[in-house]
This record gives structure tokens, sequence and C-alpha cells, in this order.
């Protein structure tokens, strides 16, 4: 039976997603047990909707009245509210009383949390956010995407060793091909980050293809891509930004004339796909990487189904025994240095 | 009469492109002549296919025959090859015997050039490359997109500064609205040299409205996105990559079934609109702002349509008198401090 704590209160749509998100996952998975973590009351309330739902029976309520906003400074936040869902799921994470913890709330509480309550693998410098991103093909992982906004360039090939081997654990790749965000294809090229972080990306343990430029991130060359979490958080939510503007663009044009509106009708099914390739909530959040335990960040704006996918994928992170894969290569990049 | 220099050598389709672009360039604008600088030879061989065509009396050749190539070292390049288009070019700009260079050629030697043929306008720390992008409703202005890969917080409120006059003059904007690329919207949001910037932004005199974050830049909320070419060369480089891969994932699932085929072709003048709207290479190429004379860089795959859009814009910029402009509001900027 594997274990996830939830952060009931964790997300825009709170905490009518996280109870139904945790419903259809206990409900796909009968070797889960969730506890939803959160003000007793409210999830006793909400959880009352769904009465005599399959599944139900494992789920628990761990009461975690203090409540970690987006307004709190995130430090300050784990360091008092000794009662909220994030420091009391991490503690229990880190008892191992919990295997996995889940949250759709404070990005900055849920990294807090997890440096400062569940703690770094021993030799990580920094642990990283790494989502999945489509590219059309398939998924790739682009590590760090905001944990870490001022890199130094030791940072970069461990974001390397641990996308490689997440990417290996949940994705089934076998020698996962690793790439450097940069502005050209050449060593030489870049800021003084990444310059500095190519030749030791070069002497790391995993299959490193070189830089990746802009126009190639989603062009299926890498299945890790690394970079600084400026710039990762910068292509994470630009690449939202430039397909919802150029959705919006075809979507305009498209109602622009009779023609091309009868095609826009007749072309649906074709769009659906393209929606559904897009879509990474299905594929989960973003874990972070390099903790003492298994933390996955779903996005603030998740419904219940993209909560469900946050917990299977957590759920595979621990079957899958990541956290242990990742002190092994961390170990191992230590000991080649 | 305006008078261009263009690179006739520059971009992967020269001299065929330059040399065609030159004459459409000087079919549609009585009020230009064009210095068409390379290897005499060859641009004499290329003319030879357009004999007649109007305008080209006011075409002439400067015999440049040293060539730049993007394998050249940039810097070291302009100092050794005096006789190639870049430094012939860019020393007659400087002595006022051409209003302004064009090249398709090396990004590398036009910022070396400029920077050390044609020099810094007083007070201006970095000159910048300040393309204009596509947002689905206009356009707006990315400065630096990749002369600065490592800056100073003091050079941010300059591409500020010079992108506001820019979009100013060329786009007849009245009181542009200036972003910081950061990736939260609060002011102590970002890594280091974003947050010193930040305050810097804020007493310069233009009109700042504050961070712009990654899925907002192509929602038309700043006309000028100000951030660091590392940054600037991703978010453009990366803006093409999404949009293509989005563009082939549409194309091969309307291909995938016979509705959404026919659907498809009905949908071809929406997809056609969309395509123009997107063509950033009509508002022609990316200027260097900051030296002492009119430098437009232009997309290296550029047709000859391109290059005449880049050669529009370069007189544009010349008859709105761009230089005296930026020269102008950084002497204001400076005083002000």
């Amino acid at each position: 039976m594997i274990h996830i704590y939830l952060d009931a209160m964790g997300g825009d749509n709170a905490p009518g997603c996280t109870v139904e998100g945790a419903l259809e996952a206990l409900k796909n998975d009968p070797e889960l047990k969730i506890t939803l973590g959160g003000p007793r009351e409210e999830i006793e309330r909400e959880l009352k909707k769904h009465e005599g739902v399959p599944g139900e029976d494992r789920l628990t309520i761990d009461d975690a009245p203090e409540i970690i906003t987006n307004h709190d400074a995130p430090v300050m936040a784990i360091r008092q509210k000794k009662n909220s869902a994030q420091v009391k799921g991490m503690l229990l994470v880190r008892e191992g009383k919990a295997d996995g913890f889940v949250s759709a709330g404070s990005t900055g509480a849920t990294l807090a949390g997890g440096m400062f309550r569940l703690g770094r693998i021993d030799g990580v410098e920094r642990p990283a956010l790494a989502p999945l991103l489509p590219n059309g093909k398939d998924f790739f992982c682009l590590i760090d995407c905001g944990a870490n906004v001022d890199c130094l360039p030791a940072y970069l090939p461990q974001f390397g060793v641990m996308g490689s081997a997440y990417i290996k654990a949940v994705r089934g790749v076998e020698n996962p091909r690793v790439g450097l965000v940069n502005i050209g294809a050449e060593a030489e090229k870049g800021n003084a980050l990444v310059k500095a972080a190519y030749h030791l990306m070069e002497k790391a343990p995993f299959h490193f293809i070189g830089n990746v430029e802009g126009r190639d991130i989603t062009g299926d060359v890498a299945d890790v891509v690394v970079c600084d979490g400026f710039s990762g958080n910068l292509i994470l939510k630009f690449m939202e930004g430039v397909a919802g503007t150029l959705l919006g663009m075809i979507k305009k044009e498209i109602y622009a004339d009779t023609r091309s509106k009868i095609g826009g009708l007749l072309a649906k099914p074709a769009f659906k796909r393209v929606k559904k390739t897009m879509d990474y909530t299905e594929v989960g959040g973003a874990p972070l990487l390099g903790v003492k335990g298994v933390v996955v960040k779903a996005h603030g704006s998740s419904n219940a189904h993209a909560i469900a996918c946050a917990i299977r994928q957590a759920v595979l992170m621990v079957r899958k025994n990541l956290v242990d894969s990742i002190e092994k290569e961390i170990a191992k990049q230590l000991s080649e240095q």
C-alpha cells in the first residue's frame, strides 16, 4: 500500500478539486491510500458530497487548521505554521509514515517545506522543480523551473543527473538525452553561467547532447532540458503564453469568414487531439527533485483530474524508488569529479 | 534622398536575395538609393539577371572583396577584414556618407562593426538588438535579443529608453508601455539582475508598467519588453520553436482523419491570415540600438522580400531621426539619475 499526503487546501479550486481528485486517484489504484491535510471541518463538508464513493475507506483526514497561502512569505510560513498541511505532511514523509507529498498550493511553501522539513539528499546542492512538457511527440523534463533563480555552474550538472534519473524512472527512457539551454549550438556560446556549466555537464554521468537552442526545446532533441530556474520558469510560462496567443489567433481567424468557420467546425476532432497532446496536466505536476522524499507540486489551477494525475505521478515515483536512484546517481557524480 | 548600405553577401540566400531585395526596395521608394557592398564581380553577375528594372540607376556597387562569415570570430574579423562590407559600410555611415547599414550576415560581425567602427552613442552602456515580434494584435519590441548575454542592472533601463524611443519612432506609439521580463508580477520577484534592475526601471524616463511574466509576453501588455540578451535570445528562438511545433501538430492532426482534412482545406484562408500576422519579417529585422547610426540586422534566412522590408525599416529609422532621439533620451535619463 502506498500512502500519499495531499494538501487539501492547496490550489485555486481547493478543497473541491483536491477531495474529488483524491477520490478519483483512489478509485483507479486499489493499492493507494491518501491522507488529506487541512482544516477537518472543511474537508468533511466537502467529503459529504461524495459519500459512498469506492475507495473512500482508504482516505483519512489529518487536521491541519493552519493554511499557507500564496501571500505568505514561504520560509517564514514553514517555520511558523506548524499545523499546516505543508509542515505536517513533509514531516510525515520524513518519518516514513507517508510515502509522498502532493500540493497545488504555494510553490514557495512546497519548496521551503521540502528543503527545511524534509531535507536535501546528501550531496545535492539545490533541489529543483522538473515538470514534464509536451513537444508534440512526447514529453521532456525541464529542470529547473523556478526553485533556483540564481544558479552557480555546479548546480546545472546536478539538475541533469536528477532529471535523467527521473525520466528513466517515470517515462522508462533508457538513456535520456540531456541538453543545456543555450543561445547557440557551440560550447563557447552563452552567458558566463552556461559557459562554465557546459564543461561540467560534459563530465557528468549522463548522456549529454550539448546545447539546446530555444527553437529546438520543443523539437524532441532532448529528454531532459537543463537550465537555471529563471530561464526555466520563463520557458514554462512563455510556452503557455505563445500557445495561447497562437490558438487564440487561429480561433479568431477561423471565425472571420464563413468558409473558414465551416472548416473549423469540421476540423474540431483534430483540434481536440492537439489540445489533448498539449495537456501536460495529464502527466502530473512538477516534482521537486533532490529532497529526501517524493514531492509533487501540481499546477495552481488544477482541476480534480489534474490532482488525480499528480497523485498518480507521486505514486509512480515511489514505486520506482526515484529518491534512492537520485541518491545513488548524485553519489556517483560526486565520486567521479 | 536616403542612402542605405547593404551587405550584399550577408545571409543564407545571398547574393541572390540581397540584390533582388535591394531592387524591390528601390522600386517602392523613389527617394532611396542603395550601395551594395561585396565582391564586385559576384554582385554584377547577379545584377545582370535584373537588367532594366526600375530604380536600378539608384543602385551602386562598393567593391568589398573580403567576406566575413558566421565562422569568423566577429571582433577579430572586424579588426582584420578592412575590405569587408561590414567594415566599409559602417565607416561610410560614421562619415555621414551613408545613412544606414543593413546586413543579413553574421550577427556578431554586425554587433562588433556597430560597436567598434560606428561607435556607441554618448552615455549608452551597451547597444542592444531589438526585433519586433507579433503578439497577435500588434508587434512588441524585445530588447536585448542577444547582443549582451551577461548584463549589469544598469543596462536594462537603458534598453527601456532605447526601445521606447524606437517604438515611438517606427510604430507611432505615443507613450510605449515598457515591461521587465520576470518570473513573477511583484517587484521583489526574480533573480539578482532583475531585482536590481526593477528599481532602476521605476526611475527611468519611460512608461514602466512593471514585470511581465512569460505567459504575458505575447499578451499585448507591453510595447517594449526588456530583458538581458540571453533571456531575449531564448524568448526569440523559443517563440519560433513553439509556434512551429504547435502548427506542425495541428497540421498532423488535420491530416489524420478525413473530416478534419476537409475542415483544414476549408479553413485555409484563416491559416493564411494567421501566418501573415505571425510573419515578423514584414516589419523588418532587428535594429542595433545605441550606436551612432542606423544599423539593421535582417534574419539570416531572409528572402528578397524580407531584405526589402529590412531596408524599408532602416529608411524609416533614418527619416524619424531615431539616432538623435535615442541620444536625447539617454542624456535625459543620465541627467535625471
